[in-house]
């Protein structure tokens, strides 16, 4: 079956879509409307409508959506069907509570393999896991079929450890570092970059303060 | 001065921008083409020079933008040439990680007060912030004039830990918790979640999977 082509806007909703989803079956929530959804992720149901009949027509008028189905179907879309796993390296705060986030990347998903350059991180346990030296990279990227590199090392390391995971053989890249990372056109990079978040955010509020102060003109 | 319209898209690139350019400066680089921040950003040039034109024209045809004239300018849009305080609560691993952090957000973004309500964290330091109990938040906030929250604490917690920053006064949040908040409008929230950018990337290595497969039937 030939993957569908999906706009990279409505991918990046899948993912919250399936977190909202997540959260209404645990609840034991049967069906939800796109009314309902747009209000929870302060989108407008017509564009939620619209991103999920990219997959099929599977809303039912004055219904709403089968919990349960599109869970599966949003899953399917995004592959986490089938087992993938992740490795990260930098064992330091951020790496750690990474670790921890791993019972929320429920069924599929798993941060198996965990690396660090410190003596002193090496063989120490993180949720289950034991850190391992660099030089175990590649082999443990191959045993475990491992597709995706998360890195949580300084920005000054990141590109040298970027080059390794990718000789190693993964496919994505999750970087956290503050840095831009050149790789060959293969290797998809996606970045979590904290800073770049707050300041966008900056933008938005300065607007507000501002338009407080005309109406307080009025 | 009336704040200019920017579409979200573009606020999100700049402070990616921001970076490079931050980047380059150190490096004592003194101008750089559209062409360079193209490929250092995997952007289109021509996208690039559509951003920047949003606020003048301040590119040279055949000598490129000024970088120092650049990053001044992009920081004005950002309202970031003006001190921004922000707090976050959660001193676990991520919140620890994130004041750590704080040696990026150059210039006038700090994180400036971190709380807990572990009495084990209350009093430690991190990064030269003492952990503060929560009793002390809405007067910390009022008194360093804080305008934005960041949420590291787990997912149940963080809508009771919104509700807080918003009765205290400050009119954004980033939220790195698992979970949607529900608030009022006039509060700007901004998701950082690294399950939901790690299924996104799924997304496009199944893909490319798929793809290999494909060419090794041809």
């Amino acid at each position: 079956m030939k993957p569908m082509k999906i706009s990279e806007a409505v991918v990046r909703r899948l993912p919250v879509y399936l977190q909202v989803l997540n959260d209404l079956h645990m609840r034991d929530v049967q069906t939800v409307s796109s009314q309902e959804l747009g209000n929870r992720l302060d989108l407008n149901p017509a564009q939620i409508r619209k991103d999920l009949a990219y997959f099929g027509d599977f809303g039912r008028k004055g219904i709403g959506y089968d919990v349960t189905y599109l869970i599966e179907k949003i899953k399917q879309i995004l592959k986490l069907d089938q087992p993938l796993n992740v490795a990260l390296v930098g064992a330091g705060n951020l790496g750690r509570a990474l670790c921890n986030y791993n019972m929320y990347l429920k069924d599929n998903m798993k941060i198996t393999a965990v690396f660090d350059v410190h003596p002193s991180m090496i063989g120490t346990s993180i949720n289950g896991l034991t850190v391992l030296p660099m030089e175990k990279l590649a082999e443990t990227i191959r045993e475990l079929r491992i597709r995706i590199g998360i890195i949580t090392v300084p920005a000054v390391e990141a590109q040298n450890v970027a080059d390794q995971f990718v000789e190693a053989g993964v496919d994505g890249i999750l970087n956290f570092a503050p840095t831009i990372l050149r790789l060959q056109d293969q290797v998809r990079i996606h970045y979590a970059n904290f800073t770049t978040e707050l300041m966008s955010l900056a933008y938005y509020l300065n607007e507000e303060e501002e338009n407080d102060d005309e109406s307080d003109l009025d």
